[in-house]
């Protein structure tokens, strides 16, 4: 029997490589002799730059930088190729750095452009891929954008660094400092989901509730976002805010597509092909993936979503292993999923059950391996 | 393919036979042309009225009796064959009944003695079965045995009715009022557990906690059990404390053998035999069981417990579908448990899950369903 593995992480409790070491420890329980092909994937999110560092070879590098709430956290970034610059914006302006103080007005992607800053004087690079997902922040990117030398200005023309507090208060922009800065550069955001920056599908009505934004703070921000998008165009001639993308990690891939000429590409997706996942299909009798919890927003372009496509078009039967299983993830059943399990063997809340995960992850694993060896 | 569907009740949130209609429901959605035998159970406990009610042609009556904290409740009884009543100690004395405000030292099985007498008052029967099983109560039985007609006597010679709370200060009793009612007629009490009365694996240590008990309640309802023993040597000549089941129900098992002459049968093994499970296991490709939780408590012989070694001694697969899985149900595995899978699909707490269940245990069998359906 043959499994490929290739869960997501369980964002704030397993490291995507920690599940699927479980999982492979749990079939090997069951079966010895069963073949294990390692796949633990990110999207763009958190524990993109360590999928990314298995794949291809990377050089690892560390800088403070100031986090999603100001205080300084360590951050990782790397080189691949000797030529191509990689950042992780969770590792600044992650949700899981920011948790339980939860801030949206004030979270700030400002340390993602410090990353960025201290790359870019480390190593002359020509293509930069930015892991947009599992932000902590909405603030459009402008955070980012003043570490990189953009001069946001309120209509007394004062500069300031806005937050998603202050995304309305901006008037007009100078960007010139940036645009000598990152010459040369191929900019590539790898977004989680797909979303547009405005509107019932973007970065705030969908992602505020879940940064910890209020009904009243998910109409300020959006109406902090709209504010955004309307200087760009005024500034640019350009509306950026329909793109798929532009409203992943809280509109950071709106300032991507509109302040560093960058362009956006389905973080999965990317890694996948990267990984050269159709090859590792070949032969396989089960995929297993899985995620912290997956709902509705894992149709948007999410991991487990695009193992699911991939394996349903070669036929394999793949189960989505999961904390929690959200409000309408059904549809991925119409896509290719065959089952969906939960880690929660006993109702408890959240953190008590986090603390079970490994072990809950494990046992649960091998009653899904009892039930497929029956008949093998 | 052809199921056969055998759960327990999930106590306080869905019947057994309503967790057969999902299950049932459940595998049709996912293949209408499959063969289904519904087989909900019940060990002694709540439901076990019902379900011998389903195999056997009964006609129901209904009384209003004391509940297990006082307050009046209206309980159902039966008869079979016309000469064989049928009484379930959880319509008067049920932890379901009790809760939220549990009172183990206070909570009584004086309803089932009244149930009793109207049993005997409606018809003349040879032969009475009683359910043990689901109480609130650690009396040893003593509320049944005062309504139906035994004298407690404290060191003052006063006659009281005792509670788990005052079973320490009997001294004697006079049962010969009962002796002559309930002449003539066979007793045999069904029990869901094997416990003993007293000890480490006793009524009030393994089952006081549940039933409210603090850890000095625990000590004291011991106590008080083990002076209900000492009078009984004293009186009767005989202790019952080690039979299998004296500790059922909160010792109401010991109750039965000493002053009523009974017998103690595992309420489950009755039942399966009664239902003629092993024939109805003939040609069956699933057996389904399940219960509100499993754990190291359902190897004491619970019905969860009974199906899976029918199920393994045919060499049927057999899958267990619980709201909890609990401390210590593993060993159920090498009994011939195939899978478990809970029906917690997100981490919240019991009260929160308990609303969700029918549909989350529809869709935890779907999933299971189309894990089987792939390779069939």
């Amino acid at each position: 029997m043959k499994f490929l593995l290739a869960p997501n992480s369980f964002k704030g409790t397993m490291r995507s490589e920690e599940v699927s070491q479980i999982m492979k420890k749990a079939i090997l329980s069951i079966d010895p002799t069963a073949q294990i092909i390692e796949a633990p994937m990110a999207d763009g999110g958190e524990g993109t730059i360590n999928t990314l560092g298995r794949i291809f070879e990377m050089e690892y590098f560390q800088t403070i930088v100031k986090g999603p709430l100001g205080k300084p956290v360590r951050a990782k970034y790397g080189i691949i190729k000797g030529h191509i610059g990689i950042v992780e914006m969770a590792q600044a302006a992650g949700l899981t750095l920011a948790k339980p103080d939860l801030d949206p007005m004030h979270a700030t992607t400002y340390g993602v452009g410090e990353i960025i800053n201290a790359l870019i004087s480390e190593r002359k690079i020509d293509k930069l891929l930015i892991g947009l997902g599992g932000s902590a922040t909405t603030d459009g990117g402008t955070g980012m954008l003043s570490a990189l030398g953009v001069s946001f200005k309120d209509q007394e023309g004062r500069t300031f660094v806005p937050d998603g507090g202050s995304l309305k208060d901006i008037r007009n922009f100078d960007d010139g400092l940036l645009q000598k800065k990152l010459k040369g550069i191929e900019i590539i955001g790898l977004c989680d989901v797909d979303a547009p920056l405005l509107g019932e599908k973007g970065a705030a009505q969908v992602y505020g509730p879940q940064k910890g934004a209020s009904p009243l703070g998910v109409k300020l921000l959006e109406e902090g976002l709209d504010n955004l998008n309307r200087v760009i165009i005024e500034e640019k001639g350009m509306d950026y805010s329909k793109t798929k993308g532009a409203g992943a990690a809280g509109g950071t891939g709106e300032g991507i597509l509109a302040f560093l000429n960058g362009k956006l590409k389905p973080g999965a997706e990317t890694i996948l092909e990267s990984l050269g996942f159709d090859k590792l299909l070949e032969g396989v009798d089960y995929v297993f993936t899985g995620e912290g919890k997956i709902d509705y927003q894992t149709l948007q372009g999410k991991g487990v979503y695009c193992v699911i496509k991939r394996a349903f078009n070669k036929g394999i039967p793949v189960i989505a292993i999961c904390g929690d299983l959200g409000n309408g993830f059904e549809p991925l059943y119409a896509k290719g999923l065959t089952s969906a399990f939960s880690t929660n063997r006993i109702a408890q809340e959240r953190q008590a059950m986090k603390a079970r995960a490994p072990i809950d992850l494990f046992s649960t694993m091998q009653d899904i391996l009892r039930l497929i060896y029956i008949k093998s």
